[in-house]
């Protein structure tokens, strides 16, 4: 039904996944030039019984995109759709299509004077398909939300191929379920993302950045209760960053400038954006003052300009970089209500060493209540050394987030990696209606099988 | 099953609504003191098979509360239900009960020097679980969201009586199907919620608002665009108001002081706010000057202090009253996209022209795209004159809200009012995906029967 082309046999990138950890199996690789190319291709494969796992940029880190075992699926790749329909400067709307990459949308945003804040480490190749369809978040969270928050409208094909055209440009609409929500995170379990209608903002005309010393990572959340208070609304970014990743930093990439001489336990990044007219510099060096007198910060580092606040953020860009240096045994994408963040740090650390010796990099998007927690051998040792050890490790720092009320997959979702945990963390009742809603769209079980869900 | 006086004879006051179109039928009235009491209702009506219809503060506009005909439900009040049940400032998080009302959420916010933000005409009365369940709008949208925006985590008991723990405190959690999103603005038709976390926000520290005289409705958005780039992420409200609101004002209401000499033909109040230290008079006054210059802006008035603010917004929330004394044929609360705003009321007014002869009082949250189109008759003539054409005066404007891409219901919800409307103007595609979610979670068809979705 589609022109020669379309449908080719899987080259191997499609086959794998960033992590390395599986294999995938397809039996081909689709690639519709349109809306309607997906819908025939859905239409017909709901016909045929045949398993269809929608395809990004490929860059998830929790197998959503790659099918180890079972009949082997066809692989749908958005690759060749593109195209950026729309931007309405006026409105602060783009329309992009989901094969369109993070960077290219953030550069059409750009270009029209505006701002779109989704960004992440694997932004550029990434794709805007696969970043809403995972409900993606980043370092601009904090300000702007998840990706689930930057979506005014889709457009979708549903498992039997209809198409639903819902790229509405408002900021309200209150007609009937929000099958927008739904679709959003739902990993190409109930139909397969074409295009989306986003909100775009202002750009800041203003920025500043801080790399502040802190006393502990209580003290990082008070002194983010004390800037949120004075710079509400003007604060984009608040990464925490641990003294381990420092060191594994100065270990693996010596190249990376050390912001302190002597590295602390804990630091944290502040980034800021304003209007023009707002003395971001005034309002910083406030802020600051008030921590170090209540003993927040010890030391700290103002952004003169804008290549030092770049330095900063490659700073902080550069942990995830060095931690695959050192090679991490267990990694751990986990969130917390922020007032039990270090309650959590303090208490996780002690229960890992039952298991055994370790280095833990704890870092991330502390503003979100959202760490990297990650597990990393002794000097000396290898991951390999720990690899009977994974599982007991995972359940552990799993455990421990469970029981304080966090989730155990902040930003990177459910994919194949982490059903067990859906199953054993996930509330039975949610469950239970999200076994529903899949049978309810998808009777046929064809959308991404064993991806959120264990097969039936 | 449950204590005496958990189940009466409903009241009066149960069985009509603000507008009077409808009178309602209900068998009794439960008052549950708890979510177990909520549970234990549910499954009852769920093996008996009776219709449940939520009922949170009968403030509804659009009938969701009522049922007119058909066997009599049980209504489910929640007044009973009004614990705020944990404040965590820190987080910014507030937990409250379903039945708690919307001004007692805000003061438990304010005591703990912190905003929550949702604000409406009727926040006296309407209750929390009822503002959720239709994803309420309001003021604030433009800077904070709609209802749904607020919400982290929901505690809800699903239509077999089973309950969802879902009270996360979470800004992160990629954790499966997004229920919260489901039930948000379902109305009551897939569940009740019975508890809800709540996103705070750091309260203003300087607030400050205008009314300007604009040119035109373009203008307006001009001025939005203007004002957004030079104060990004601190309006707070960006209302529009007509002349003929103005005119109604005068005619009805003669205590409320017109802000200007001679009535302009739109003007917007622009309503700011931000932590201490920014200078919003400073910054204010460059985006009044800017707006002058392009001739955006012919005048204007700065509020000079809270007093003023505050009767600036008195003017704003006398128009629905003023509106009232006039009596309108037909209310429409409606959106479009921002740049289709000025084409609508251009095109709309000799539409309905054909139609008859109409005064027009054209208001509401601009920068929202949200739209309260009245119709009302012109002097000397009462709405029942034009009771034959109320129908055809609907279909008018909706039609060609429709064909501009905007929705017939911006922030009101379908409720039994615009069940005809859904089927209209909704899309097939998604429609049907509402129909298979409502079979699916509640395949006895028990919640709410007749709101949202037509019965089967």
């Amino acid at each position: 039904m589609l022109p020669d082309g379309c449908v080719r046999a899987p080259e191997t990138r499609y086959l794998s996944e960033p992590r390395g950890r599986w294999d995938g199996l397809a039996g081909a690789v689709a690639l519709p030039r349109n809306t309607d190319d997906v819908a025939t291709i859905l239409r017909a494969c709901h016909t045929a019984r045949v398993a269809v796992v929608p395809y990004g940029g490929g860059t998830g880190l929790v197998g959503g995109q790659i099918t180890p075992d079972g009949p082997a699926p066809l692989l749908l790749s958005l690759e060749r759709m593109t195209a950026i329909r729309a931007v309405h400067p006026s409105e602060n709307v783009l329309v992009a299509e989901a094969g369109a990459i993070l960077t290219d949308v953030q550069s059409a945003a750009e270009a029209n004077g505006r701002l779109f804040p989704l960004s992440l480490a694997s932004e550029g190749s990434a794709r805007i398909g696969g970043l809403l369809a995972t409900n993606a978040g980043g370092v601009n969270v904090l300000r702007y939300g998840n990706a689930r928050d930057l979506v005014l409208g889709l457009e979708a094909v549903m498992p039997d191929g209809s198409i639903w055209h819902g790229l509405k440009r408002l900021r309200k609409d209150n007609t009937g379920y929000d099958l927008r929500h739904l679709l959003l995170g739902s990993e190409g379990t109930l139909g397969v993302i074409t295009a989306a209608s986003l909100r775009l903002f202002p750009r800041n005309q203003s920025e500043g950045a801080a790399m502040l010393v802190v006393t502990s990572p209580k003290a990082a959340l008070d002194l983010l209760a004390l800037a949120q208070e004075q710079l509400s609304g003007m604060i984009s970014g608040f990464e925490l960053i641990g003294g381990m990743g420092l060191a594994f930093l100065a270990e693996t990439m010596p190249q990376v400038r050390q912001p302190f001489a002597r590295a602390p336990d804990w630091m944290v990044l502040l980034d800021l954006g304003a209007p023009a007219g707002v003395d971001l510099a005034t309002l910083m060096e406030r802020v600051l003052t008030d921590a170090m007198e209540h003993g927040l910060v010890t030391d700290g580092l103002i952004a003169q300009n804008a290549a030092q606040r770049a330095e900063f953020w490659r700073l902080r860009e550069s942990i995830p970089e060095a931690n695959r240096h050192i090679g991490a045994v267990s990694s751990h994408d986990i969130s917390l209500p922020l007032s039990e963040l270090p309650g959590f740090i303090d208490r996780a650390g002690p229960e890992l060493a039952r298991i055994g010796d370790f280095r833990i990099n704890c870092f991330g998007h502390l503003g979100d209540g959202n760490l990297h927690y990650n597990v990393f051998p002794v000097p000396g040792r290898s991951r390999a050394d720990h690899e009977h050890q994974r599982n007991a490790i995972k359940t552990c720092v799993h455990d421990l987030v469970h029981q304080m009320g966090g989730s155990v997959s902040a930003e990177h979702g459910i994919g194949r990696l982490k059903v067990a945990d859906l199953e054993r963390y996930g509330d039975p009742v949610k469950l239970a209606a999200m076994r529903a809603i899949k049978t309810a769209l998808d009777p046929a079980g064809i959308m991404n099988p064993g991806a959120v869900l264990r097969r039936v």
